[in-house]
């Protein structure tokens, strides 16, 4: 019983991941979304667009990775994908972060889980880099339904968000969605969601 | 790009699913927890806990039929386990939301999404009688977190919480979690946080 109520402990520790909220509102544009939620977005985004993966990508691995990958931030906070001082201290935040909250696991799901979460980051494998398509594509559609109130807020340009979303995985990935992602930011500075520079 | 746009349809009314609310509570008391938030905790479930289902047992499956069985719920709304008013016009209600949600999809992921939905209600595989587990599991340990105060506010007694944990899924699953499952109920009864009945 001592490995399953270590599994257990981490089970309520992740709790913590509902209360860190992101940059992101909901659609409804009611509030900001928590990680929690997003993390569900995300898997559900695998499920349904998992077609567009290369063949042979392993879904279970990209829903995996998308369902662990912001756990780190009940202890190292959301780092908003645009705020360049934020971001420098990032990895050894999160890092500190993982060391900690995976260590509550028993060890061959510590490996496990702190293996994912390096994947997911370090974007080399077709599930991380479909993955964190995904995760640039999101906050992106959530940004189009609620008319840019949280790009026009921080000043966020045309420029930045296609450059985050080449750079973390759309350069790499499947051309559909690079397509729509393109024809998605256009409508953003069309209809002055999105400051075009 | 017109099967993409269903699929895109389709993920942005899902977003609905953060809005809806259950019984349970956050594991730190602050407010009520959404089907969001459940369905991820419930994944999570199925990836640190997998190793307790039975040889064989598909956990992308499993994970899929948690991430996607309370969608009904945009529509039909919560219904409380605890509920038997609420439950007798359950499953008219979560068909016609299921008819409505879905039909959003391109047919062939319709059909599925469909299938994994009903799969998770008939509880009669091995991937959805795990999932179904899970789905008891996760909101005692809320409310044992949360020193029974949903249990206290609508009056459940024991015999209620393990008729139900029994019947919809625990007493066909795995020897250890059911062994967990009794002595974390126990608990709730010595604390009083479960009325002993």
């Amino acid at each position: 019983m001592e490995k399953l109520k270590k599994q257990i402990e981490f089970l309520k520790e992740i709790d913590k991941l509902k209360e860190i909220f992101r940059q992101s509102l909901l659609a409804d544009n009611s509030r900001h979304e928590n990680d929690a939620e997003h993390s569900w977005h995300l898997a559900m985004f695998c499920i349904i667009l998992g077609e567009y993966a290369p063949d042979g990508t392993d879904i279970l691995k990209c829903i995996k990775l998308v369902l662990i990958h912001d756990l780190v931030e009940i202890y190292a906070g959301d780092t908003y994908l645009y705020d360049e001082k934020g971001n420098a201290d990032k990895a050894d935040r999160e890092k500190a972060a993982a060391d900690k909250l995976f260590s509550i696991l028993p060890s061959h799901q510590e490996k496990e889980i702190y293996s994912l979460w390096n994947e997911f980051e370090e974007r080399k494998t077709e599930e991380s880099i479909f993955a964190n398509m995904l995760d640039r594509l999101q906050p992106i559609m959530l940004n189009y339904l609620t008319e840019g109130k949280m790009w026009i807020k921080n000043g966020v340009k045309k420029s930045q968000v296609l450059e985050k979303a080449m750079n973390m995985g759309f350069s790499q990935g499947n051309e559909k969605l690079q397509k729509y992602l393109l024809s998605l930011l256009d409508e953003c500075v069309e209809k002055g969601y999105l400051i075009n520079g």
